[in-house]
């Protein structure tokens, strides 16, 4: 049976139980992070716990809990899950914990809410092999799409969208311009130039995304944080999303119609490959 | 101790607990309402059961309760809970259910959240005879506020700041138009007829704000759905903010400044009255 984490202790998942005045609940008045796990080791922790950390300063969330104990923990149920070897994801969520419902803010000695778990996970091979389709999504989110908090519903509806159109994911639409994808953000190549939105209150910015840059940045990639449009898209050359998760996968068709060649592309590859000899730096990918 | 019902069961709020899987902790994923109670009666619980039943139709959540089902728990816990007489609420929120968390819809066999509570309220009489004041704030929020769903934090921000300005409430301003406040809708007096935002994407559409309307209707008071703007604030004669447990409040100070004479005015006053002589229909209000 699963372990978890939870305000102080390790409990079997079955165990663990919020309070109904969780504020978590009541309010989604709280962030996360999922952190991918390979052959037991976290990859990019450091990022994730600075956006974390971020995050919490944002909402004024102030939790008992040190970045340093949360990697603990982490390592801890990476342990107790078995997930010492092959790949996994540890979710963690912080909340402004359990109190009589208030919009303001809780009393000053409210402790929040900590919760962590691990779980196995199956990497898309095949998907990334064949590349996947996307639909496009109207951008209904807040102007603080930078804050990865739980208020998720404008999420839950693009992805139950995608689902509904048996394809992998939607992207949002701010006006014309092409934003992200409702759990991942998005690449386009563009005359040649990798392109994506630039990091703003618009988009989250994701751990994934930031190392792609990096690394088209080493493979001498043209790469602009520099926002492209609905219009584009016939243009694009290439298309791929990214996240924790996600990797870098290709996109070959948005909103039905073929991007590019209408088979994952060259720079896709490239920057998969390089991704994937940091992930399995440590192990050969292949195992 | 206080009676809740959670999920078909009615027991202590003490033991009433929810899954960590539940999608209203993990992603926000529900609708909720306040409804009053006075003297044992639900206050226009129809309108409030048919704002519900359009939200969970927005977010395409198929509760196994009936809203007939609704107001027999609600009349239960009224019971339970000695508000048989004098002033209360009732809280109500449904989330799609506890599944393992992805963002699409989770199968359908899930059952729904269903969760409801009731409490005393304490009418805030010495805050309507002198008003109030309230700060603005910059509207953050999504495009679907006409949703009342659990996707709160830009509300609790908003609060937060009011409380930390010392004042009643914040008011959201949209580029340059006075929307609504965190939790209830405002409407001010400009040249004699009373204004507030229409009815659209971007606002709540409170109960008490339609009560409110049709009361100035009755009363041969010009009202107009019509936007007026941050410019127009110093030339308000009145200005006030309503909710189902704000009811009318007088705001007599907006950003630091008066409004109007800086008292509550004679057209605010007038819907308040009005609108407790439809509260206390059944018991006069003094009592």
């Amino acid at each position: 049976m699963p372990i978890i984490y939870l305000n102080g202790s390790f409990m079997p998942r079955e165990e663990a139980k919020l309070s109904i005045d969780d504020r978590g609940f009541i309010f989604g008045d709280g962030v996360y992070e999922v952190t991918r796990v390979v052959n037991g080791e976290l990859f990019e922790s450091g990022r994730h716990l600075t956006r974390l950390s971020r995050g919490l300063a944002d909402i004024r969330l102030d939790p008992v809990e040190s970045l340093a104990d949360i990697e603990d923990i982490s390592r801890r149920l990476i342990a107790d899950n078995a997930l010492g070897e092959g790949e996994g994801t540890i979710y963690l969520q912080i909340t402004r914990g359990a109190a009589p419902r208030t919009h303001h803010f809780p009393p000053a000695d409210t402790r929040c809410t900590v919760f962590l778990s691990a779980a196995k996970f199956t990497v898309p091979h095949d998907k990334r092999a064949t590349g996947v389709s996307v639909v496009t999504y109207p951008d209904i989110r807040w102007s603080r799409c930078d804050i990865k908090t739980v208020n998720l519903i404008p999420a839950v509806l693009a992805k139950q969208f995608a689902v509904d159109h048996g394809v992998f994911e939607s992207i949002f639409v701010r006006g014309s311009a092409v934003m992200e994808g409702s759990h991942t953000n998005c690449f386009g190549v563009l005359d040649g130039e990798l392109r994506t939105y630039p990091s703003s209150n618009y988009i989250l910015g994701g751990v994934t995304r930031d190392v792609v840059i990096e690394l088209a940045k080493e493979l001498g990639v043209p790469v602009a944080e520099r926002a492209f449009h609905v219009a584009d898209i016939p243009r694009l050359e290439e298309f791929f999303v990214t996240g924790t998760t996600t990797d870098v996968m290709p996109v070959v068709e948005i909103d039905g119609k073929p991007v590019g060649s209408g088979t994952p592309g060259p720079i896709t590859r490239r920057l998969y490959e390089a991704l994937a000899a940091r992930l399995y730096a440590r192990v050969p990918a292949g195992r």
